[in-house]
């Protein structure tokens, strides 16, 4: 295929609402417009044209400053304007559908709205309400599109492809959705998939995803070029998911000895927020194989990659 | 009167407070102004550097995330500054009052406040306190304006005219800051007011604004042109003003139904947000006579008109 | 020192922490660029391009929407880009560490952060965080080193000079950052500075900041060119400190009888909110004497010139 055929063809979206529907070609497209955005960060003046006079509106109905920073930065430095609809001040709480707050601030003239929500679905619901263009930055635990972009920017950045590889995901799969869009996107792309944790974390289910299941991390760090830990939600662990924090960290927290189990080259991504000294050792995610700010960094320039070709999408509808 | 002589004379004023102070010229020099502002949110570059930097400031000391919302818009597609003083996290809970935190803020440099406060009157009260341009976005039950301005802008845009149109308005009418501004507005472009309610919420003494009051819903529905439908305060059912919620429904909610009793080309207003199944049946809400979301996408044309007419007038004086 | 020579060697800090480590000249330097920018603020269009593209992060983990708002409005005049990391709805609130959340944002691109915190401390913990600017808007009892520089900047503009003048600071020096700071700029500066207040607000360990310490107002009073009156923070009036609010007004209150016995052209200064009624009196707040506007406005003037100083210094490194 020729750059040419891709740039006509390739991306015709006006939504982002899960890797699931997306062809291996799109993702790789949007990864190389992000790497085009990439540059614009290097810059004195952090700044693009490309949506000025465009509306974007952040719909965050659970909380997540960082994913909302990203975004409003994303979307800045396209030169849009920002508007922050905060569920908790809002007619929301006044017993007002979705639906209809979302109808409203579409009438507002809102270009792109990114919602994050409790609730899995919210994303795709809202497309039903709006013509206007949806990022779903969050829905329950099913899907974190951008996430999983980002990691496979930032995956494809440090080891040069992602078709191949083998990458672990390690801790709370089965209530995660970057878990669940990471695999997505890895699969999609070629990568073999490990996921590991107790059963009731990384349920043998996941293995219709086309993912191997394990709950030994230490048999299959040495083969990995990826290893994922998921943050560990401390406010879960009086469940009856895993017996112990001190126990979880024995078997499944990453540090400098189990580190030494894997290829010198292994690649450590979390999502973040870490919780250092448990899922992650503070000396490992500071260390040379962490990619954790990297992948931060990356999350501003996929973002503006997926804002800019949703809008560029819609306007040629 | 030609339209230069308009351009020269007609708005002088550099706070928007209530309608009562307003002429019927100025009333429609701002419906006109609107108008070509309404222009500007159908092109791809949704801005205009006409309050370029200027300092808008949000003083929202009720939450109302809809109305701080379009006026944000607007004041962004003016391509003014924006900040937002919210009242929660300020000075104001250390005791300061409104008239050291405004003359604080204007200090700053703020060009034009805009002022949600509980209280009637605290608008004009800012106005004493600083030099800016002052907007009110809702004073308690006294006023609120803009609200009033894009609903006459909506059934002039509707309707052609406003002049002999037979209006009802239907619910808390007493309560009301919207119904009170409406009501100024509609009667000073010469239409005629009906207002409907239980005695408790339309009382007889609205009479002396030159309305009609009445508590018979489907007596007058025929006769009427456009008929607004005001938000009941459900956190008011369990008080005495009516009997039971299902009641109220029953003898002043819009529904199919009674739609069957108006004129074909009716217009349905409602402010918003609404409560479905109450004061409004969903499918009127979402049906052809409804005019909600334009409302709300006039509102924007109509917020930007005031910013800029207000802004204006005070850089001349 | 030639005007080029200035231009060439006195500013080479990327963060502002403390008056404590600058020269006379680089404060000065300080306040000659604010003198710049104050212009900029008469204009129609108040904005310069000078950090166009640059994004400037306001970290407030104490609220003062005041200083937050003059840095905000400082950092839009100069075209910056602006974040708002709020602590109450952040991953702070997650046990992430302040560093952690630091290096986060720094890795979306902020250039600026503008650190607020009721640790002493802070501002300087997060230079070793981040490579970024660093701006201390406030830590603990420590250092408010912009409202000292505004403060200095309008006793300069009042005045005409600062070296040689007596300043009186009254009230709460012994926990107050804005004391602190004040105590060292003025002194650096060449004033001689007076402390007064009960030997449990200004305690005589005070004296080795080179300040004289009294708690005898009205003596000191007829000698003072600069009185800057500190708020009283009533919520500790409970505590031991004093023996009631009423006797401190009566001991230490500034007031229209009290104002009689300084200067004619006295300058009465407060950093805000003010009590009325309680350090400073209503009709002495609202004076001739009084600058506390003139402080406010002065605040963007200084703030625009810190943040245009620092990345200067950072692009240059």
């Amino acid at each position: 295929m020729t750059n040419a055929a891709v740039e006509q063809t390739v991306w015709t979206r006006k939504h982002l609402l899960t890797l699931n529907e997306l062809s291996p070609e799109e993702i790789l497209y949007i990864l190389d417009t992000a790497e085009s955005f990439k540059e614009v960060s290097t810059r004195s003046i952090k700044k693009v044209p490309a949506l000025r006079g465009r509306v974007v509106c952040t719909m965050f109905f659970e909380d997540s400053t960082r994913t909302r920073m990203s975004f409003a930065l994303a979307a800045q430095r396209l030169s849009a304007d920002i508007l922050d609809f905060s569920a908790k001040i809002s007619s929301a709480s006044k017993g007002e559908s979705l639906r209809d707050t979302a109808r409203n601030i579409e009438a507002m003239g809102v270009d792109i709205m990114i919602i994050r929500h409790s609730s899995a679905g919210s994303a795709f619901e809202l497309t039903q309400a709006v013509d206007c263009c949806v990022v779903n930055a969050g829905d329950g635990q099913h899907a974190h599109p951008t996430q999983a972009l980002l990691d496979l920017f930032t995956i494809r950045e440090r080891k040069g492809c992602i078709e191949g590889l083998n990458v672990a995901i390690v801790g709370d799969v089965s209530r995660s959705r970057v878990a669940r869009s990471d695999i997505r996107g890895l699969i999609k792309l070629g990568a073999n998939v490990t996921l590991v944790g107790p059963p009731t974390l990384a349920p043998r289910s996941f293995e219709h995803f086309g993912a191997r299941v394990t709950s030994k991390l230490d048999d299959i760090l040495p083969e990995m070029d990826v290893v994922s830990m998921l943050r560990i939600q401390q406010e879960r662990t009086a469940s009856a998911v895993f017996p112990s924090l001190r126990e979880y960290v024995r078997l499944f927290g990453m540090n400098a000895e189990r580190l030494k189990r894997c290829k010198p080259d292994v690649l450590i991504m979390h999502p973040g927020p870490v919780n250092r000294g448990i899922e992650l050792a503070a000396d490992v995610a500071d260390g040379p194989n962490s990619s954790i700010l990297r992948q931060v960094a990356n999350g501003l320039a996929v973002r503006m990659a997926v804002l800019f070709l949703c809008q560029q999408a819609a306007a040629e509808q």
